[in-house]
């Protein structure tokens, strides 16, 4: 590891301990060092407060004459709230800034460079850069294309099943796994499952963690066919938000509405077109959905290459049956080398089940 | 670690390296030692030669006395080639001895130890008893059931899938998994499939990796509908063996047996039973099979509970599809608690691919 790096892990460690915190803005951290001395570190902590660069000055004093910064992300042109950092680091008199990613934006990305290059600053970028992007990878999807960031969480036997050809499917991963999937909804604005979840299950789907933040409750439901005793209708936990078609029963619609559900009316007659809710999410300004769906809501995002992120959670049990459903059906692509590869793939253990994380790389 | 475990860990570590030459004989390693020092090593290493602990004391000799020997796997009470090992150690003067497991042969089990504490000489079974009975899973079961164990492997897409809807298959995992294949296939005298596997993909079943012993290749073939030029008919790599149902064309089965094809005709009329298939493999010597079978013949051994160990190939990549194959098909189990769990379970990275070992546990 060099000391570029040693530097950067520490600003990224703070950035990331704000996770939660900062929206909707992104995790930033920074790291000042003179002389081989950290002389200041600083993370944007909330919307509104400063700049992770401008806690990071400001603790230096000083001794950021001369001295290199690290900053996780492009350092802003723009004079938001607190300024252009761009500008602070200058005054400041630093003489290098070490950069781990530029701007998502690329509208915008090389701008804070350029005003720290154009003052004689040494600037470099990229140390860390697949680890800071990553951090932000919800952010950093959404300031681009103002569509949340879309996470497929799906379980399954060993032997591929989500369900037995029963359907009975509780439950197929323990307890440590579920308390998994519960942060995982936390950590997200919306969740996202079709009408058929709700009628077999009735799911609640809420963050059941000390602490845990309930998402706001999607439901796709082309025919409006949700009970209207459904938990997630009546029971107040979260908001709830159903996606239908274009011709439905408007009774229903106003009974849902009475009940507190936000109903929206999509252009579809047969199946609630994954793009639109997709559009309509980023409109209402959802950064993050969490998909716990089955085999064919989750299929109609794969096959609009919709999906940004995969977890799966394996128990190692065997159920078989040839009619026991997936986690992705639909049509399916028709030969292996037409497969979507996934990449930065990891795997850990959690209690006796193994968690799959990875990134779809579509073909065209 | 303990002393025990140290010693007994360099016993097994000789054992296994002695791996696919001592067929029919078990792995075995000893160590001897005396005022902790090592003055003795042994294994088996050949059917017909020295058991482990004969190569140990003859390796000893005097100082054999008053030592204590490290032995994997219970010392045999029984005059056969080698003579009753226990009695040696008695002979030899050991005056402890250190087990790992005890003969795997209910019948026989303990007799040696008898012998050993009849003799005054300190008996302790159990150390490192687990990974002592893995190494030889495949004797263990065999010598007291006179049928093969059995291994079921798969390769499967991350969504779970044994090929797209199309049937189209090549190849889901990287050259690397493959490879690893087909070193599992030089470890099992016999590999199983289905005549349906022949037909789509006219498969060699050899195990092309430098040194690599060819299995007999197993075809469970019901109506006997294999071509007459399939490779594993014709090309004379290895023995075939075909399983086929009691009403079959004779004229079919003559030009078979005339291309060198040996041909078992079964009791079945519409579904050759793995059952049988494993008594008659047991009773013609086979003591370890490997099937890379489809979702239906796998399926056929995962519910008469024939499977011993799973190995599965998950690769990084999704295909979807409702109608695409999984790894277990059939009937399937009714409920998620029914579930058949694995225990003794490892995940690791073989190339972009994550192999998965595990052993089923029935329910009853």
């Amino acid at each position: 590891m060099t000391n570029h790096e040693f530097y950067m892990d520490l600003a990224l460690k703070n950035a990331s301990a704000m996770k939660g915190q900062t929206s909707p803005n992104p995790l930033v951290g920074s790291v000042i060092v003179r002389d081989d001395e950290i002389v200041g570190i600083g993370a944007h902590m909330k919307a509104g407060g400063p700049h992770a660069e401008i806690h990071a000055l400001r603790m230096a004093g000083d001794k950021a004459k001369g001295a290199t910064a690290y900053v996780t992300l492009e350092p802003c042109s723009h004079h938001g709230r607190t300024g252009p950092c761009a500008v602070a680091l200058v005054e400041a008199g630093v003489s290098r800034v070490v950069i781990a990613n530029l701007d998502p934006n690329p509208v915008v990305a090389g701008r804070g460079v350029k005003i720290l290059e154009d003052a004689g600053i040494e600037v470099i970028v990229g140390v860390r850069e697949a680890e800071s992007r990553k951090m932000n990878e919800v952010f950093n999807k959404y300031i681009v294309t103002k569509k949340p960031f879309v996470t497929l969480k799906a379980a399954t036997t060993l032997d591929g099943k989500i369900a037995a050809h029963t359907g009975h499917s509780q439950w197929i991963t323990s307890s440590d796994a579920r308390t998994d999937v519960h942060h995982l909804r936390s950590e997200n604005e919306a969740i996202l499952v079709g009408v058929n979840t709700i009628i077999k299950d009735d799911s609640e789907l809420t963050a059941r963690i000390p602490g845990g933040r309930n998402p706001i409750r999607i439901i796709m439901d082309t025919r409006l066919r949700i009970p209207l005793d459904a938990k997630v209708v009546v029971d107040g936990k979260a908001p709830t938000w159903i996606f239908t078609g274009r011709d439905v029963d408007e009774k229903k619609v106003d009974q849902l509405i009475g009940a507190g559900v936000k109903v929206f009316k999509t252009s579809s007659i047969d199946f609630v077109a994954p793009e639109e809710v997709l559009t309509i999410l980023g409109e209402q300004g959802i950064t993050s959905l969490f998909i716990e769906a089955g085999g064919t809501v989750n299929a109609s995002f794969f096959e609009k290459q919709l999906i940004d992120k995969v977890v799966l959670y394996v128990a190692p049990k065997l159920i078989g049956g040839k009619d026991a459903p997936t986690f992705l059906e639909g049509s399916g692509l028709t030969a292996m080398s037409e497969a979507v590869d996934l990449v930065d793939c990891s795997f850990e253990q959690v209690g006796v089940d193994w968690k799959f994380t990875g990134y779809p790389v579509y073909k065209s």
